[in-house]
């Protein structure tokens, strides 16, 4: 047996696990939690599935005029028409046009990937990505493999406790010609529309290609429509643009791996130019799609009562997270603790800052075993009715030993 | 708004679907017939399922215990162990000495990818991939997108009508030191043992890599075993190398995207190393493989009854596509067809050559509407009861109206 292995030279890969997931998990303290899931938690802590899909699921299964053969390279026509339908409204300027179109992909990391092979392909000549900071870790990650320039921004004002549009406006102002702006997600996208529309006048001025993200709709503000109504904006100005569009987290089929990248263009003919490039990709990449997931979604999709449903369940979901953040608030108010923490409510979505410094979540951490990102950025559907206590007493604890604000 | 686009300069692609089944679904022709399906169709002429399948989605859907969190980027464990207990023997050598791994992906097209990813950067010095012609459009394409030289290569002698083991030891012995051989499908790999022994001694001296395909385990001869028996002889040999196994095609669930790559190497620290690589390149390609595929491949693996069901399944397959070539041989033979066609039936597993020249091959698809690749490669199992008359009677016709032998 030949003693010289062929993979000598291969090192052990850096661990992709976020280190404070694996800090978590070797924590051996009963009262530890981490605040930093992706995904929407229920109550109970489970992460949450609309209760629409349990039901599509057997019926799926239960069906025998169902065909399990490959896909072809784009994907389920019927899949991708309804998520075109969903992001940008079923009787809108693009659609009717007929130059909004998608590729179905294995989830946001998919369609992201797609994208970017597409942009280092066509788009030679700038290589430059700004990602939103929140998203760097996944989808900068894409484009850096792939000899792009990544800068990594975000428009939190640590100081004020909000988002600052002027932080936005500055950077599109000053960044190089032609690139492309990574803008997601929804959460981050309370501009008004004059701000969009001030955002907008600068980016055309400089050619930036814009690669939207809207990894949750639905669940930001409650409202499909308005959780991607900035997107009509884009369309109404003449713009073209990517959209990663992953919905698994709108109904709770996390592990289907199911997105579509959406492609807005000028013309018909356009759209088709591009799409056949992509489809060139995909076929590289996977070749067909999974069809499991995007299955159940176009079951709920094309069905006006399921749709319904659907939409009911994620009004509830939005409405239990601001009901948490409202007990989360008023918990803080009554422990007494310094600062203003209008900032926690003034947030959509799951996921939200919580206005701390670094010493103050090094604490929470370190102290009280509640595992926080350096950001502060939590997930505040991880909070719930066995939890909110011990952790509302915790950052009460960080912010007076730490002798600091809420800032 | 603008009217220049920024896609403005991106061409219509090449379009991806086969010619001939373009030409097919164009033809107005009743008579029609398509014999070059990739999948094993039933004979009603649907794509076949292992009725085991269908009882394990039900269960699945019905179960309220699942979590449909996302998968870990590795994939789900226990269908990757599953996976590489069929592939080795859950016994064999590489498994207990812990010197088989797998990363779990988006079928064998993204096995491949992330195997040719791999190879490219951890194998800079030997970009010469050999691909069997069945193969070369769609894994062929994967390498030649990265900048690997890709050759083509088949050994199946038009003239004696057999595979021809010659021919590859002749083009190994032949090829550069170092190059990468994509070896599969099952059907191909009818050496003998000692045949094996030849082929390994040449592909070791010149450190050839083997990277194994693995499309239908079982449906080959109907004997899992058996099918994957020559693996078991480039461990012993102690080889290090790649295998993409697909088990769609194998429980009939073609549109769920599941495979994975398998890695041996000589020791467990190397195919550490080689895995946590491996892993980064997932997570840039679609972060979290599909699940339902692989629960329910690993919901039948796992259950003893189950697994013996659908291995009966499987044999009956084998044996019905038997069954079909040896009436189809009948037939040619009561129809007094020119030439020997024992090449039929020696040949295994769904496809196959029919021994037809390219004039043949054109006489079918033009004059009779039957589309037959142009090496003649067929599906067998596109055969059946409804036309299997029509079909050897144009066979007769094409060969006797060609004025040539069957060869």
């Amino acid at each position: 047996m030949s003693t010289l292995s062929v993979f000598l030279d291969v090192p052990a890969a850096q661990k992709l696990e976020g280190s404070l997931l694996k800090a978590y998990k070797l924590d051996n303290c009963s009262k530890k939690m981490f605040l930093a899931y992706k995904v929407c938690m229920t109550q109970e802590g489970q992460p949450w599935v609309s209760f629409v899909v349990h039901k599509i699921r057997r019926q799926i299964a239960q069906d025998p005029s169902l065909n399990y053969e490959y896909l072809p390279v784009m994907g389920m026509k019927s899949f991708i028409q309804a998520s075109l339908g969903l992001l940008f409204g079923k009787h809108s300027q693009v659609i009717v046009e007929n130059r909004a179109g998608g590729v179905h992909t294995v989830g946001d990391s998919g369609a992201f990937q797609l994208g970017a092979q597409f942009l280092k392909t066509w788009r030679g000549d700038s290589q430059i990505v700004y990602v939103i900071s929140s998203q760097v870790e996944q989808h900068g990650l894409i484009f850096q493999d792939m000899g792009f320039i990544v800068f990594e921004f975000s428009f939190w004002d640590s100081e004020q406790l909000c988002m600052d549009p002027n932080i936005l406006f500055n950077l599109v102002k000053g960044a190089p010609d032609g690139c492309i702006f990574v803008i997601g997600n929804i959460d981050y996208c309370k501009l008004t529309q004059s701000q969009w529309t001030k955002l907008m006048a600068t980016m055309k001025k400089k050619r930036i290609f814009p690669f939207f993200d809207i990894p949750y709709q639905g669940l930001s503000t409650g409202d499909l429509e308005e959780d991607t109504r900035f997107l009509q904006y884009f369309v109404s100005e003449g713009f073209e643009f990517f959209c990663s569009q992953s919905l698994s987290k709108s109904f709770g089929i996390y592990d289907e791996g199911v997105g579509i990248l959406a492609v807005v263009a000028l013309n018909n003919q356009l759209l088709l130019c591009v799409l056949s490039q992509l489809m060139n990709f995909a076929l590289a990449l996977w070749l067909n799609p999974p069809t499991s997931g995007a299955r159940i979604i176009t079951s709920i999709l094309c069905n006006p009562a399921l749709y319904e449903t659907w939409k009911l369940s994620l009004k509830e979901v939005a409405e239990n997270i601001m009901l948490i953040k409202e007990k989360f608030k008023e918990k803080l108010r009554l422990l007494g603790t310094p600062g203003s923490w209008d900032h926690i409510t003034n947030q959509n979505g799951t996921h939200g800052y919580l206005g701390l410094n670094f010493q103050q979540v090094e604490y929470l951490v370190k102290k009280k075993h509640i595992y926080v990102p350096r950001n502060g950025r939590i997930n505040f559907t991880c909070i719930n009715a066995s939890n909110i206590d011990y952790i509302t007493q915790s950052i009460n604890e960080a912010i007076i030993f730490t002798n600091g604000s809420g800032g």
